[in-house]
């Protein structure tokens, strides 16, 4: 206990919101780096990402941790246990944005993690064990529609392939790495194995508006969504606007209509379950012709397989009745599909008393967004604290924000649990 | 009577299916003219529009009519009678098309005036008024998004704004007259007046699959559907697609699938009355993302005007509805309007016979297309007759066709019409 008080006295900046002001601050020095002038956009690689990673870098090194620009990317900021062999504690996030994102969307958990090793650093407060401050290169798959490229690495998941991807240019992910001086080559020595491991923390902005609306300023994710994705192609009959009577149509921008609906009504009877058609459109559409074709996508998340699994079930069923109905022909390809990720019990109970010692009600929620943490679940025990996203919840946008204090308590939270890690490993 | 049996008998291919023959025939030489190698396209004043309206004035040279390529590319041809004071009975229709269009819409109603013409030139049948053959040079409205430009002319309807209209490559219709050595300034003198018309006849591909559901080679337009365009635009609030909940989403698409089958619904409640959806998109939508904006058109119409109108006003209402539920904002522009025409009965009366006369039953329908026709209501007496469209009544597409039966049943008709307007005039 003793220890847990000392660091919330010990935060300095944490009761006047010293955490929270320099996260906001290193937060708009990153978001000065952009790929353009009129919003923030940082995708892998580009000029703006590796001035994002030299900037990243330099503030890890002026905090005194040993600092690499490693084979993909990641900038890791390791602030080392005295004993060579202790195990190691990650905290991470991304550094990329997706186009027109925000500043905290990635950035808010790898300057959460940084401004704690600050404070431990400056208090000469050491750890039983190393705690690795690492900001993931990549993790939403802008420009060569693979996400996670960071910490998959880390993980040990990065699959050799993936270098043959190309961007809109054509260059291939390898192309691009070799370009940036890294070594396609040294990926596999990135990947962590588990017995070096006790555990994965990330923060991040919660991306949705529960929090926010629940007037609370952090919450500890519970689950994290998986997805099934799919592409969904509808064939009609195409005709003339004018000529074809109404019950002689085979209208495939109607049957869509009823399959968009049909989603968000079977995805509203689940709290916890979400459905999406992204993308709609009739392509080579024309005002006076009746619909031949319609794409559109689909995208179903739930904290659990099984919920995810059994609306998916039900869409493949309406979507063959919707064809029979109206002499249509649907086809439909799966594209993604991801496992949910439960958070480690240990590690939400030790978030939870964390979050109780701040003064806030501890509040569980799933995070319907994938995150980095995923490609950790197997690996070390994972765990996810999120902050509230204000204007609404919106997020992957420029109206993304938070607030300087629920940043300064999140630092707060993670740091007590780090603490309290400390003194009871 | 005498006339009429005459007609039939006089035929001379008629009842071999000559006319159809020919009509086939001919159809399929103009055809060989395309601006694409893999598909009749035939858009205004293009070189394939210019070689089809060369080739057209070659015919009708060729039949002994008197011919001439009007200032805005019409080919007209004149089966002249012996008195030069005689009033004029049109038969028209127009010989561009879409892109990847059919052979026969806007063709055919040209050809079969042609073939009847030849018939009555070598039977040397002089008719007591002049018969026009006029080969439209616009109606489609492709290259400059302005249609009946030829029927527009020779109605009194061409309004000198037009000229400042550009193609996609920015050529104004001007220029695009001018380089085709047409002059524009001539427009003015091409329009006919009130009482030196008799009558206006278009014979036309029905683009529908009415006669072919009801076994009929032809049928005779009642009324000539008018309609209403409208662009929608519809705001929602776009956001992650795993973070928000279903029950907080204001999803632009989904409002927009509610509103295609409102249209849907609401005119499949009248017989007369449909209504399109035909373009419909997410501008810049992501699997991921809970679609911000959607945005498509509406076309509706209807044999009668206030059918029409009580349509669009429940779509209207429905609109309003649907953008308050949702929490959505929906912009509707209308962007055409043009009201039904009613064919005359006197002429309707005259084609019922003459399909009677060649043993069809007289059936008479709708268009719900629009027609060359309709730019002489009010100016003269106008009537369609529909012949049979195949494979399911698609038009506009490469798989439109007819029969040479079909089209020979529509030349007696016409010709028993012309005769006995001939012999009661």
């Amino acid at each position: 206990m003793g220890m847990v008080t000392q660091g919330k006295r010990g935060v300095g900046g944490g009761e006047s919101g010293g955490f929270g002001k320099r996260i906001m601050e290193l937060a708009e020095r990153l978001a000065q780096w952009s790929e353009v002038s009129d919003g923030l956009t940082c995708t892998y690689l580009s000029p703006a990402h590796r001035a994002v990673a030299a900037e990243i870098h330099n503030w890890m090194r002026q905090a005194g941790l040993i600092t690499e620009i490693d084979a993909v990317g990641n900038v890791i900021g390791r602030y080392a246990a005295d004993e060579a062999a202790a195990r190691t504690l990650i905290m991470a996030s991304h550094y990329d944005t997706v186009r027109n994102g925000g500043k905290y969307d990635g950035r808010l958990g790898i300057l959460t993690a940084l401004v704690l090793v600050e404070h431990l650093k400056r208090l000469g407060r050491k750890l039983p064990f190393h705690l690795d401050v690492i900001a993931f290169s990549e993790e939403e798959g802008v420009r060569f529609a693979s996400s996670f490229l960071g910490s998959r690495a880390v993980a040990g998941r990065f699959d050799r392939k993936l270098l043959k991807r190309r961007d809109a240019d054509g260059v291939t992910l390898e192309a691009a790495m070799r370009d940036a001086d890294l070594d396609p080559a040294k990926i596999p020595t990135l990947a962590r194995r588990r017995e070096e491991l006790m555990g994965y923390l990330e923060v991040h902005i919660e991306q949705g508006p529960v929090l926010l609306e629940e007037g609370l300023p952090v919450g500890i994710v519970n689950t994290i969504a998986g997805s099934i994705r799919s592409m969904v192609t509808i064939t009609g009959t195409a005709g003339h606007a004018g000529t074809v009577p109404m019950a002689r149509r085979h209208d495939a921008a109607a049957a869509a209509a009823e399959l968009v609906l049909y989603v968000e009504r079977r995805c509203a009877q689940v709290p916890m379950l979400v459905g999406t058609v992204g993308q709609l459109a009739v392509p080579n559409g024309a005002i006076n012709i009746i619909p031949g074709c319609c794409e559109l996508t689909l995208d179903i998340r739930a904290g659990d397989d099984a919920t995810r699994d059994a609306a998916m079930s039900d869409v493949v069923a309406e979507i063959g009745r919707i064809a029979a109905r109206r002499g249509v022909k649907i086809e439909s390809k799966e594209v993604q599909r991801t496992a949910a990720v439960r958070c480690s019990p240990r590690l939400q109970s030790l978030l939870a008393d964390a979050v109780a010692r701040v003064g806030v009600t501890p509040r569980h929620l799933p995070s319907g967004a994938g995150h980095d943490a995923m490609m950790f679940d197997g690996l070390t025990d994972v765990a996810m604290l999120f902050v509230r996203c204000g204007n609404g919840g919106v997020s992957h946008s420029p109206r993304e924000i938070i607030t300087a204090e629920d940043a300064d308590i999140a630092a707060r939270v993670m740091l007590d649990a780090v603490l309290r890690l400390a003194a009871t490993s």
